[in-house]
């Protein structure tokens, strides 16, 4: 299930969907500089040629296996640079100059290509066969208006699964983000995040949906009724975190690099408002979801090269729980220091895990029934990506899946459901 | 003979014995950051509880596998900060937060521990079946007073055995050591030292003894005498250097990280006497036995990516003979260079490497003595510990072995025996 | 074909012909330190003695395996610092202090050795069969006086044959290179260029000579006319740059140092004047076919860590097709960017590689007629090496192979042929 290459059952799946390839923002202007992306074992370049076309086509030309990363971005095209054969956002070669002038051999030159697709602040691909590409991606973070949504990614040098199940698992945030709860200025200061820290021991319960999994995490709130934190997951990697007060809602994508690396790319939006310039300022710093890069790059300060800048004394303090700051490099420290590929033989679930066990199952049999079968695997439909996740109080009789219906659909014009 | 992983033979050898585990100043007191330690190719979380008990245990939570390290030692036990599980220095669960309170589920959850034991300056573990836990180690140099003993350790980059081997490898010390005998202030001056540089080709005797070795390297005295340098060989890695005049006594352990690195212990101690200031300093400079590292770790200064600061002016002077600095680095850096592990179809022994060839016969036969019946091994019984090295001068006539018996014994009260 | 460790065929094929080892400037005097020398996957360590004499051996000690880089070079010899071992230049062992008086062990003891020896500024070894080695190299660059030749060397982090197919292909020096042909001190303002930049679609001619290859690039020059740029090439790789104007001639070996590293030996001579102060200080910058090192290193500023300090703006400019700086990096850093050793089963030849083509498979037929009939291949004849570069105007029916037997060969007095 961690192996995503080409060919393999996972990364077959992979390749059904639309994913995050690369921010908008690595491709700011007609003609500028190429990109290298790596994705599910794949060496790309992403250009953005003359035209404001956008494409993803193979690394390597196809005259000598020179890297096209250090190509010359001109004139609708990308050209290599040492004997000069010029490919357009298709990978179709346009022109080799060294050939005669009557040559066809041009016409017959193709470097493997996907297409590459502004939606938001992300360029998104689809790496599967052309005849089956699905219709756009709708999620909603995607589609508000741009002052209302904020994208970042980091590099997270683990493989995809084991920070995605960091994502759909509720449990670990009253631990683990704890300090976060109470000093985060993208997290703290909610009446929910009370019932967070008062009821150590959430019970889980997790619903299907034609697109993937609800995650609901029950704690006591008052008396006679519960606090529920719901996590949507659509298949493959998307995940909400649910939302806290009336801060902007946050989530992830995790996208396989390669086996050993993935991306984690975060988001936060409001259905309703623009972001403040706090706000925005805020994760700009890496604060709540987001991270502190290295400048020019996608990694963060913060790393296993350095310990992650771990402070003992206010991990003892309990400033922060476990002395790294920062919510995303809490989590971020603890998946990587699993190893590149966690030995899942060796661990032990428990009830809390239940939405990581179903999800895995849910995983498994849509890669198996891809592969023996051919159906098209939950969350490929556009409408499965219109979900929310949701934060809220229920009478203690409550089914939060029947009670919630509306809360986790997308509705125009109307805020998150949020304590 | 190299391999020291689970399972291998040379690995369980090694798990027969109490051995070094880190330095007790890794862990100054209660409650302080948890230590990485890998040993014997298993990786481990060294801690002090709040109650100062120490514990080793497996570096990876038994829920999801994240690293202990980065666990916070509070009330009595090691915390994972990822969902709050918590262990006790012997590996158990003590608390795991998300489980009902009814739950049973805590009992049965226990990480692979080792026990560790503060004997002196260094924190001693037994890797091996608990059944068969052998009695504290009793090496004079951990059980004089703290006065008198000084420990340091470092990082070397190669196989433990080729280190061991230099350590009762004598005859080089005429040579690769020649300008350390001239100026380092914890060998320099005594009259042994005439004796060493006097006669470059010593004759090897080697006499076995319940635990391991001794191995003497016989060199011209005066007319009538010889001078005998001594160095006992605990199995399986325990060696002496002989002693020079009043200068306090060095030795060694040499315990296998992995297969490719290891640690060198070093200690210096006098058996009657306060070690000086001025001795206690230059230990704590690297010189003798001992190496300077870089702040923070145990990784020397001059290591194998800077070449080991080699300065070709000082080895043409013959200030130092290779040009590398430091007792301790000349032999690291010779060591390293063989390779991660050297391949010993490719040597040539001469009559001078007795000592390494008995050696290595007593490693294979206690190997395979234990493998195929169980037989404990010598050097595991403390008696065994009671050793000391001897540097005297005898008549031409005497046999060593039977003239340094006591010499050769721990007698409390009594100093070295040392030209 | 791009495996050349012991016991490869071409592996086999190289160690038929003298190549160069090292530059005559890292062994600058007598007795100075000692230099890791790796060729063919092999590690030597290359020394000059007290008395001048050459010396190429292998690193390690044959007693226990240290390296040799560590001896120290004293009066006659390499003594290894561990033991005192001695060696001469010829890897034999001259003195072994630990052995008795008497011992005739020494005599038997002696490290794999090749000839080393000095032509012009470099040091050439053979490491073939002795009973098979030939006379030594006569490439004109190394036999003119010494003021009319400068050589210099770069580590390239690639496998020897994408180098060396780089230089037999005339044709990327209208793209990759047409910055440099405008600028660089050492290329420009040449009648050549001129045809060079006005004809981007060379016409290819490959002639078969005893030692190798003539490739011939034809482009239009005047009306009636052709200007015709010739590469000989030795085996099994040198390389000669077809010459511009009175500039002085370069050309390369690419000489391997394991299946994934190589040399890229670059010289510039003149054959009939000296070089001239500017020429040399241009050189000793990293123009022309030279690069700019770290000092102390062979390794260019320009790497694929940083790389190759890439500037987008001058690639917009046209300053540099690339925006990588230098002629020789422009090359180092595309063949690098192939991977370590090039998937030649993607690749898509073009008339325009036929030199390559035809290169390979002169490689490979004489790698299996040596060994299958022990046939010595073309190039190992010192006649072979007395060749020269050419760049000519032809008329338009002329054959350049015929046309230009006398350019294409050394003459004595007589300076290049060359537009």
């Amino acid at each position: 299930m961690t192996r995503t290459g080409p060919g393999t059952p996972m990364g077959e799946l992979f390749r059904q969907y639309w994913i995050p390839a690369l921010l908008a923002e690595e491709l700011p202007e007609d003609d500028c500089p190429p990109v290298r992306v790596k994705l599910l074992s794949e060496r790309m370049i992403a250009f953005r040629d003359s035209a404001g076309r956008y494409g993803l086509i193979d690394e390597f030309c196809a005259h000598r296996g020179a890297s096209l990363w250090f190509g010359r971005n001109e004139e609708g095209g990308l050209r290599c640079p040492y004997h000069g054969w010029k490919y357009d956002v298709t990978g179709e070669a346009v022109e080799i100059p060294s050939e005669p002038e009557n040559s066809t051999f041009c016409a017959h030159v193709k470097l493997t290509s996907y297409p590459l697709v502004k939606i938001g602040d992300v360029l998104w691909t689809y790496m599967g066969a052309p005849e089956k590409q699905p219709p756009l991606p709708e999620f909603e973070f995607s589609l508000v208006p741009p002052e209302q949504t904020y994208t970042s990614k980091r590099w997270q040098e683990c493989n995809w699964l084991q920070a995605f199940e960091g994502g759909i698992d509720s449990s670990h945030v009253s631990f683990l983000h704890s300090g976060g709860l109470k000093s985060d200025p993208l997290f703290k200061g909610t009446k929910g995040n009370e019932y967070n820290m008062g009821d150590l021991k959430p019970y889980f319960e997790v619903a299907d949906f034609e697109g993937g999994l609800f995650v609901g995490a029950r704690r006591n709130a008052e008396e006679d009724s519960y606090y529920w934190r719901i996590t949507p997951w659509v298949m493959p990697c998307f995940t909400m975190v649910p939302p806290r007060g009336d801060h902007p809602v946050h989530g992830h994508f995790w996208i396989p690099i390669d086996d050993e690396n993935c991306w984690a790319y975060s988001f936060d939006y409001h259905p309703v408002r623009a972001l403040t310039a706090a706000e925005v300022q805020a994760m700009r710093e890496g604060h709540g979801v987001h991270s502190d890069n290295i400048p020019g790059t996608y990694r963060p300060k913060a790393n296993k090269d350095n310990d992650y800048l771990i402070d003992r004394e206010a991990q003892k303090r309990g400033d922060t729980y476990s002395g790294v700051k920062g919510i995303a490099m809490q989590d971020a420290s603890l998946q990587e220091s699993m190893g590149p590929i966690v030995d899942r033989t060796k661990e032990m679930l428990v009830s809390a895990d239940s939405g990581i066990i179903k999800a895995r199952q849910k995983l498994k049999r849509a890669a198996e029934a891809l592969r023996d079968k051919g159906i098209t695997p939950p969350g490929v439909d556009p409408a499965h990506h219109r979900v929310r996740s949701a934060a809220v109080v229920l009478p203690r009789d409550a089914s939060f899946i029947e009670a919630c219906r509306e809360d986790l659909s997308v509705r125009e014009g109307v805020r998150q459901s949020s304590v």
